[in-house]
């Protein structure tokens, strides 16, 4: 079959590798309907993570199950699933306690063995689901073309802006500022309508961006940043900050916009992967009581809240893909959104 | 009239001191009744913030009110109030936000002249109490000499033990561990039984200390710190850490005690000060989801919701203090404190 593989930095090929095969009774094998490419994809792909040896790429896809082992009992063959960014059983305390992304025996695609093997990521035509109750939310069908993109975004996206907003503890009638409009900071402006917050700040300065901000439910936009972003989000919620900032970027500059974003005693939900690691100054903190919470996203146990809406189109997160290619078009793929020619890639198998 | 002034590390002193009067119409002054000296009164005991000149000291205390400024409405002459340890207005965005250690018309004891100059903090005989109608609690009489100590701890350590329990989020039937067991730990562990938690360890080497956590609702005690401690907690609560950890010490030693404590997707509340300023590891947090909530204390708002189960016995946080001195001999105190030959200090003008 066809799938995804890194070399080196920019050298992103699609190549014939092997069938994935049922490895443990547990597993699935899925026929990849739609993939993404993830801003994550973009740290080796630009050379931040080395690439020591070539290995396949790619955390987030839909498809339909072509195969399943004799211990699966929740997937069936026919079944249309998302797969989260990662593998988990869905049943042990972890799971339990709604933080899937730490599942005692789970791991991550592409980089973890323990689970019967190698399991390739999705950027492919047919994935190996290790632990594939656990790990597969299925989509009742039939699933009309146009779901696609919606449905896609529950891979991560879509579940990881929900999880900025959860994380924050956002509540009816607050005021939001969302740092960051990557697909993720777009996404969490949706949640953050959902969840019904009234003032929504976009902080972005990008005009198609903004727009599609402004669609999801931002009802401000702010496009300066540091002191200047600080104030225009203080003019905006009575002076004194936003009761909740959701930080989806990851950098130390985008973590202290949003610190200084938040009221006394409001909080930051973020889900940016910390790039470089900055620390949190825990001084400003303590003495404005500003708290942090979030981390990587457990999107799987967000599928089944989220997913009526999506179906309904009463949230649109689909939208945030604005290029679609052919599979065996990755390597444009990887270049539109590491030149911010596209906020988010869909990829076709 | 007689107040404590500190002059130099380890050189406490009680003086004769001008009354003090009325300044704006919103003040009140207060007799005080019982004083406290507070872990933090500790770092210009010790030095480690320098005293370049003499100057007055304290900041918890209740008493009776002596008079008013015409603009008071909410406090009169001869009630019994209760002052927080630090000066609000109660009415700013921020208070009604709940978040009164930001008021935006407020201040600290000592170190605030904006509010018709200098307002001493407790260790004396009287005080001038700026916006008495925000910041001072009014307890109904009659109140009973035995009462005194448990009203006393709604100043400062009950109030603040409880925004750890609060910020962290503590819930019916979860666990908690409690990092630290000076006067602040052991109230959080009153306020982590008063919230439902059906698990709770104290983290105490201290034999006394023990046996009144015990007796506020520790069901387990863990004397191991640093990796030990980590593996003695995560063996009490099914491998994977405590759903909640209330961090009452401030040290980068504590707080990492905490963080590692805290089981994926759970949150550390915290109120120690941070002493020298460690940072928080943004990364262990991100990739366990583990959040950190708190701050300084916002403890004003907590003083009626708490009033009745002191006035009670439902709750005995006067327990903590386990040494009483009259003012005059304040050093004794301090001396006390310092050596940790007693845990909190009682002072009586």
């Amino acid at each position: 079959m066809l799938a995804t593989v890194i070399h080196a930095a920019h050298d992103i090929r699609v190549e014939e590798v092997p069938d994935p095969v049922l490895s443990t009774g547990g597993d699935a094998i899925v026929r990849v309907v739609a993939a993404c490419v993830c801003g994550s994809d973009l740290w080796p792909y630009r050379g931040v993570t080395p690439t020591n040896e070539p290995h396949r790429i790619g955390h987030e896809f839909v498809g339909v199950v072509e195969a399943v082992g004799p211990d699966v009992e929740l997937v069936k063959e026919g079944d249309f699933v998302i797969a989260p960014f990662y593998v988990c059983d869905g049943t042990c305390l972890n799971c339990r306690n709604g933080v899937s992304t730490s599942c005692l025996g789970g791991g991550w695609w592409g980089s973890d063995d323990r689970l019967g093997g190698f399991a390739d990521g999705g950027q492919g035509e047919r994935v190996r689901v290790p632990l594939a109750d656990g790990t597969l939310a299925v989509v009742p069908g039939p699933v009309a073309p146009e779901e696609i993109p919606g449905l896609l975004t529950l891979s991560d996206v879509m579940g990881t802006g929900w999880h900025a907003a959860v994380s924050a503890g956002v509540r009816s009638g607050e005021s939001v500022a969302v740092v960051g409009d990557g697909a993720v900071g777009l996404c969490a402006i949706i949640a953050a309508k959902r969840l019904g917050a009234t003032t929504i700040i976009a902080m972005s300065r990008h005009p198609q961006r903004q727009a599609l901000a402004r669609r999801f439910g931002a009802t401000h936009i702010v496009e300066e940043r540091g002191d200047a972003g600080v104030d225009a989000v203080r003019e905006l919620t009575d002076g004194i900050g936003a009761d909740r900032v959701l930080e989806c970027v990851g950098t130390k500059e985008s973590m202290d916009q949003a610190l200084r974003s938040t009221r006394p005693g409001g909080m930051v939900g973020y889900v940016g992967v910390p790039n470089g690691g900055p620390e949190l100054p825990i001084r400003s903190m303590f003495s404005r009581n500003v708290g942090v919470n979030g981390g990587v996203a457990p999107v799987r146990g967000y599928i089944e809240e989220l997913l009526p809406d999506v179906r309904s189109g009463a949230i649109e997160p689909g939208l945030v893909f604005d290029l679609e290619l052919p599979l065996t078009e990755a390597a444009e793929a990887y270049a539109a959104m590491d030149e911010r020619r596209a906020t988010k890639v869909l990829l076709r198998p």
